[in-house]
């Protein structure tokens, strides 16, 4: 065949691409293996969602090419999400860019914005998408510690010591996976005067605010954000949406127009009808927020329970999809995970996959049933 | 603002996008705008496919992420399809990558296999995006020309008189746009020579086989195509379906699993109801073509009366979208192009927006009704 490019080296397939593939012919030959480990929702959608797809599927002339900057009254349906829930002004002709699945966003920033062996500063823990993308740009990822006695803040004060002149882009991303801690308006105040004094383009890739979290926050809500800060946004845990393929990205209209220059070189519009579907899940009343946290506070507490089983300790505090609990100082996660794969056909994520500094943690994802948790519980509550 | 990566530098602003924005603009001064100068279909899908998309779409658990490979049936579906059309056996588990329109995989390809520096082969006249994207990857964009004289074929013979060590990617475009030309099985054979004994990608992006065109052909229908040879196709233009972004991506398992290395690190699976979608449409029967072609031909009567009346030769032979239609010797595209729309209020394509060797071209789209080319017809007939 033709020779990889060099930036395949480093770019290693995705751990739960590999891992999956193991659960599958662990499936396949019989085993009754339960999934806690990835964060897909399981729930449906608002109902309006898809009755707005079938309502429209059907009109004339909704099948060509749309716009890249999408539907006028898609942006203005962001606008006004944005406004509601974060008291963020945005200008939806130029400051809001539509984005199938905010995970593309990432990629067309980082095309956007670095040049080859820029220093990219990405969380450890974190998702390891950022640092797939800044290798496939032969970027450097330089990774920036989180850690629990730190609050999963970031150290600034100690980050500002070292050579920052050729970092150009910062990923955080709070309510934080998979850690789950929330940002605050002084954290992100911070965040912004330290982009500002380094150049540094802030990035807050912000999907899970909206679960188990009574505070939903927006880095764009601080003054002045707009000149050093990007923030990324998604249907797929809000709503459900995962498999739709909705996102968006928010900042200044210069920030936005450089992404554009590369997103229009490279895919085009969304269709039509998905963009109808998520002008009505942003249009959904506050009901449908305070129901899906009931269900997952429901499933939390038997996470909760499981974690405790496992004589973990974790953050009652924390917000998003998991719960990310500290597994007693003798045990090794992977070891863990291997154990409750092979041997009780459970599978979960071990820390150390999103980082050196999940060392020691487990991640159990509430995207399965309270059903479903309560076999695991069993299971595991069987070994002690 | 932070400051732009330096790939964008070489990268313009889309000829259409600026262009659209002047005619949005004259239609907003009440001027009674005729577009025919770009290729997105306004004719409907089958309407199987509406009902693929309405027929799943409240069924349960669709809404979760989907597989980067898509959906076993769907690759089915395209196997079935490069079969019964093409005569080309495709392994669906390996040897097929859904995409989300072919035109990001024009991106994941060159990402897979460009390094900084290597040049890529796009001809003259040819689709920018080649260009582009090759641009935003910062190799190098190297032009051979196809002339009407050499019947719009490359000149392999003179092209090997080049030192093309340097060489990573040949695009071709057969059926191509803009000139219509079809490809030959010869053709085809030439190439897949060529590209051994250069060690060179050759991609045929393949999206107009099914327009004007008794004998698509598929390149991998060539012995031993797979070794250096990939193509790029589409539901766009074979089934109305533009908006819906479905491409696919055929070739060996090695080349395809490269790709995949790049496309898993950026973005997701597409949406299930799409896919059904697309099933539908590739399991449409041959009457379909029949019909649209039809469409097609009457359309393309009044094309070639507009070009007539505009002194033009053109070839009947050609296949796709469009007429490219030569302009007399002693004509300026660009100057046509802006008296029809200034003075007449037709807009249409001049050939050199596709390359140099578009020089005294324009191009018609056969994207609007009979009588939308009527009024077309008459205005210019008013001219003389």
């Amino acid at each position: 065949m033709i020779s990889k490019a060099n930036r395949l080296q480093e770019v290693q397939e995705y751990y739960f691409s590999i891992k999956l593939r193991e659960v599958r012919q662990l499936k396949a030959e019989g085993k009754p293996i339960i999934n806690i480990g990835i964060g897909s929702p399981d729930l449906d959608p608002p109902i309006s969602v898809s009755r707005a797809m079938v309502a429209t599927i059907e009109q004339n002339h909704i099948h060509g090419y749309q716009s890249y900057q999408g539907l006028p009254e898609f942006r203005d349906a962001i606008t006004n999400f944005y406004l509601r829930h974060f008291e963020v002004g945005l200008n939806p002709e130029n400051e809001i860019l539509p984005l199938m699945g905010s995970k593309e966003g990432i990629m067309h920033i980082s095309m956007a914005f670095l040049n080859v062996g820029d220093e990219v500063l990405i969380t450890n823990p974190g998702y390891p998408t950022y640092t797939s993308v800044t290798n496939l740009l032969e970027a450097t990822p330089v990774y920036y510690d989180l850690c629990e006695d730190k609050d999963w803040f970031p150290d600034l004060d100690y980050l500002s010591k070292f050579d920052l002149s050729k970092v150009k882009i910062m990923w955080i991303n709070y309510p934080h996976m998979p850690t789950g801690k929330n940002g605050t308006k002084e954290l992100f105040k911070d965040l912004i005067a330290f982009a500002k004094k380094h150049e540094i383009l802030l990035v807050n890739d912000n999907p899970y605010s909206f679960i188990l979290n009574d505070n939903p926050l927006s880095i764009l809500s601080i003054e002045g954000a707009k000149e050093v800060a990007l923030e990324l946004n998604s249907l797929s845990k809000t709503f459900n949406m995962a498999g739709w393929r909705v996102g968006m990205l928010l900042g200044s209209s210069e920030h936005i127009k450089t992404v554009l220059q590369v997103k229009s070189n490279m895919d085009s519009g969304m269709f039509y009808g998905i963009q109808q579907g998520a002008i009505a899940a942003l249009q959904t009343d506050d009901s449908w927020f305070k129901n899906l946290n009931d269900t997952y506070k429901k499933r939390r507490n038997i996470a909760w329970q499981i974690a405790e089983t496992l004589n973990c300790t974790f953050d009652k505090e924390a917000s998003g999809l998991f719960v990310w609990a500290k597994l007693p100082s003798d045990k090794n996660a992977e070891q863990v995970a291997e154990d409750l794969l092979y041997k009780h056909d459970i599978f979960l994520a071990p820390g150390t996959i999103f980082g050196s500094n999940g060392k020691g943690y487990i991640r159990i994802s509430l995207c399965v049933t309270e059903e479903v948790l309560q076999e695991v519980l069993l299971r595991i509550s069987k070994l002690n």
